[in-house]
């Protein structure tokens, strides 16, 4: 039976879980949800930075990402300012961004990744 | 060429696709739409364990979900009731939780799985 | 380090991420966002079929999709009219369709898929 690999498991979600050379990472939000747009992008790529190297990869090995925003008129440049400079040159992953209502009305973005990761794959 | 095995494949979906490794679960609604947010999470579940089984795995074996609420605000802690006693013991999957309007106004709730599949390893 | 193919990739996205026998493919919306739904899911489908070429796969391998309609009362009989004559025959993905608003008010459809990429399997 291939190895999955869970992170920071509760009774109701993972942080990550590794599985087929793949790492999935569930919806992730901004601890200090008083921050604008900038700010709460911010403080997600800084989670999903460390989500990633405890998965054992980085974001240069991002596949694909799903990005939603609470206001997608307001809030798209300033989440993409942020965004596009964290991103590793020439390894950006595919992309969809969409507006929704998120699990509280102060949060402003919540974003899921799928990366690849390497060690899988000598199992 | 890897096999890819479909069940129930209509002209627009299947309900669920295997494929190096893993399954994919459509969007699951419930079938019985009078009922409450806990009746319709619960019959979702079910109909994602049926799946699940006919996909050679099961919910202890789940990578990432995506759960999308007709009212975030009003059923978020009676989905998670239903869903924090469903999933298996250390085998939560990743999962992100948004607002969507759904198929039909009275759905409340739509839930998509990706999970690992062990007999695709032994191909 | 098993290889990551990246298609028309900038600071932003990829438009596709081919890695580990399978095709990722990021948001796409029409190009001519004038048309009705049906002109829009035409020009969406069409871009698809494209990308999924340029991966080295088809719509005959198509593994899982998301649709996002602006309008899902007013548009989703129509972009299944256009959705349910595209697929290939006995090989439709499993397909979730929620509505979210999109990047701009004129996008009335975003689609991403996963497909089966076969060259990825002789590496």
């Amino acid at each position: 039976m291939r190895e999955i690999r869970r992170h920071a498991t509760t009774s109701r979600r993972s942080s990550a879980v590794v599985y087929n050379g793949m790492a999935f990472i569930g919806g992730q939000t901004a601890e200090d949800r008083t921050l604008d747009i900038r700010g709460q992008t911010r403080q997600v790529l800084a989670k999903i930075d460390r989500l990633l190297a405890e998965a054992g990869t980085s974001k240069s090995r991002l596949l694909s990402v799903q990005i939603w925003l609470k206001d997608i008129t307001h809030d798209f440049a300033g989440m993409n300012e942020i965004w596009d400079t964290w991103t590793a040159p020439g390894n950006a992953p595919t992309r969809a961004t969409v507006q929704c209502a998120l699990g509280l009305p102060e949060i402003l973005i919540e974003v899921i990744v799928t990366a690849a990761v390497d060690e899988a794959e000598v199992e």
